[in-house]
Parts: structure tokens; sequence; C-alpha cells
């Protein structure tokens, strides 16, 4: 049970989420997930423009949360204490709406190429912005892209572990931060 | 101009991802790829059951390729040595067709948000086929998983270089290892 009241737009979300596992994303309408959230089509419109872009919207606004965590690290930060302060900057904003998406996503992902075909180039895009926001701070490139994919393996294992524990007061960041130094450490074993 | 003379499969490949490029993934018909390439739509359906296994093709052929080469690595090889030959393994199967197809490919998939999408599920594709062939010679998992994600990138790397050259004795070998020694040496920079 939720121990958060949601509003209208995360109810949109979860409904969606759910609606994409159970009978696909194609096959699933706006009418659809507006009636299983209790709104309107109406709000579903002032919210998101169609259903893919409410897939979309959450995508957009991590991948300029790890940008800018990166960008305003301190000029002395290495390449991946500033991806560090990404990941910090990121789970900031994931509160309970987040973590109960976690397990959702994962079961949607699992019932459809097609969403894993999106959630595939999502990870190509949340470590393009890391990249870009790398090499603006002088990070050469092949340094600047092995960083920001340790930040996204990071991101993912984090979220991973973070939704599915149960304990309300839980913070995402530390399990971040913790996989990120797991695979820094993992590093020193490449041969 | 082409220095090869390429089979029926080749010119099916070229031609659809030249039409993917000119007018879309979702346009792009059988009947026009077999005209394009001087075959019969018979021919088409002896060689792929749809449009779509005409791409998945040879990404399975490539995760297979990358993981046996894993596989029969050494017994004492690092796994970074054990991804090495299976960038060898795999490059050793890529000839003019595949160097020709490179900037194409490159020119369909900037083209064509869907194609994108495929290609991101492809990276993930070959990642976990590396992550599970080494996981199998008992590399602990985190370190499978990265050390998985730089032959990606290196594989990824060393394709584009090569495919952009135009020296028809030139291998793509080499550049696949070069590049992963470059990322193998930048992860001593990542602080």
């Amino acid at each position: 049970m939720a121990r958060w009241q949601p509003g209208a737009r995360e109810r949109l979300v979860l409904a969606a989420v759910d609606l994409f596992t159970e009978q696909g994303y194609d096959a699933t309408t706006v009418a659809q997930i507006a009636e299983r959230a209790g709104v309107t089509k109406s709000t579903f419109f002032r919210h998101f423009p169609d259903k893919r872009e409410l897939l979309v919207a959450g995508q957009d606004a991590l991948s300029r949360l790890l940008a800018d965590g990166i960008t305003e690290a301190p000029a002395d930060a290495t390449p991946l204490q500033a991806v560090a302060a990404g990941l910090e900057r990121a789970s900031s904003t994931m509160g309970p709406m987040n973590r109960e998406l976690g397990p959702r996503l994962k079961a949607a992902v699992a019932a459809s190429a097609e969403l894993q075909e999106r959630d595939a180039l999502k990870s190509v895009g949340l470590a393009a912005a890391m990249t870009d926001a790398l090499v603006a701070r002088g990070v050469p490139d092949p340094v600047a892209h092995l960083a920001a994919e340790l930040g996204v393996l990071a991101f993912k294992r984090g979220y991973a572990e973070w939704s599915e524990g149960d304990d309300a007061d839980d913070d995402l960041a530390p399990h971040a931060l913790a996989a990120l130094e797991d695979l820094r450490a993992a590093t020193a074993s490449l041969g």
C-alpha cells in the first residue's frame, strides 16, 4: 500500500506503467490511462501531449539533473567525483513515487520489446548527457565516456536496489554512490 | 565504388539500409528492398523472414562471436584479455561488406528514431552476451559488467574508425584492440 498521496500526474504515470504491463504499450490508449488514474482525458493532456511523452518526460529531467550536478561540482573534482555529484543531484529528487515506480517499470519493460528498446535508448541518452557535461569540464574524451558509463551503471544498480527495499526513510543517493564505488574498485581487477 | 562482389544477402542488407535512410524504416517495404537489390521478393524471404530480422540477424551473430571468443580465451586470461579475444574473434568475420555498411548504417540510424532505439538495444544485447560469457569464466559480477561495457565501447569505436578509412587491406581487429587499450588506460584517470 502506498504511504503517500500521489497527485494526478503521478497517478497517470503509475496507471500507464501498469496498463503497459498488463496489455502492452501499443494496445494502451490515453483514455484507458486516464480512466485507471481516475482523471479525465483533458487532465491527461494538461500533463502530457501523448502517451510516449509520459515516458520521455522523466528521462529528460533525469538527464538534466545528472548533467547539472556534474557541471556544478567543484573545479578540482576528479571525473568520478563529478559523476558522484551528478548522482547525488538526481537522487535528491527521487521520492516515494519513483521508488514505487521501480518494480512496476521493470515489469512493464520485461513484458514489452518496444519498451526494452526505449529503455535502452534512455541509458544511451543519460550517458551522452553525462559525457557532454564532463567534456565541458575539460575531461578528455575516452575518460569522460567511461566515467559517464560508470555513472549510468551505478544509477541503475542503485535505483534497482533502492526500489526493491521497503524502508520508507531510505534515500536513493547512498545506494547509487555505493554502486559507483563498487564499479570504481572493479576497474582495478580488469587486468 | 565497391571493390568486391556482394551476394544477394549482402545486396539486400545494403539496399535496406539505404532505403531506411532515404524514406524511413516504417515506410520501407520488403518489395522495395528486393527491387533495389535487384532480386525477387521470394529471394528476400529465403534470406530473412521480415525486414526487422534483416537488422537483428547480424546482431545475434555478433553477440555469439564476442561471447565465443571470451569463452575460448586461455584460462589465465584477465577479464580484459578475454574481452580482447572476443573482439578479435568478431573482427575476423568483418569484411568489405561490413566496412561499406558502417557509414550507411550510421546515416540510417541518425535519420530514424526507431532505428536509434534498436541500435541502443543492440548495444545492451552485446554487453549482456559478453557479461554472461565473463561470469561463466568466474569473473565476479561488477568486474564482468564493466569489462563488457568497455568491450562494447571499444568495438563501436574501432568499427567507426575502421569503416571511415579507405585502405582495403586494413583489418578491424587492430582498431578495436587499440580502442580497448585506450579505454583501459583511461580507467587510471577516473579519480
